[in-house]
């Protein structure tokens, strides 16, 4: 069965405070050379089928529609067996 | 700067509720060939450098013991300005 992956993160311009936080708690634990760390979020399913183009299509529309919030967030990849598409 | 990706999911013998929620919302949504979603974290920083080896131990380092809880999850890829490390 292919794997399909969607990411997607806190847009930009949007504080993430989670990641505010987790930059700070690195720096405490000596790791401050990392920077802005942002957390978003990763979505793994199969898919039972063939991933043809129009497959893909409700993907990208599932992605923007129910898996993520287009007020605060961006999808920022879809991967079908670890290929970008 | 160059940009890190950690990618964290939990285990795949544990049950993930989230996952499993979204997999049924997205049947109820006409979207019932797309299965066993599970839900990881993705998290994005920047380092302030060149990404040695010695940088790339590091952030393993972090991903096992700060960015993952490795009772419940795993750290599955680790990328470096999009190249898998």
């Amino acid at each position: 069965m292919p794997t399909i992956v969607v990411d997607v993160m806190p847009k930009a311009e949007l504080l993430d405070p989670q990641g505010k936080a987790t930059t700070g708690a690195l720096a405490r634990l000596g790791h401050g050379k990392f920077e802005n760390v942002r957390i978003g979020k990763r979505f793994e399913f199969g898919y039972d089928g063939e991933v043809t183009e129009a497959v893909l299509a409700e993907v990208r529309q599932m992605a923007d529609e129910i898996l993520s919030n287009a007020v605060i967030e961006d999808v920022v990849s879809i991967t079908v067996d670890g290929e970008a598409r």
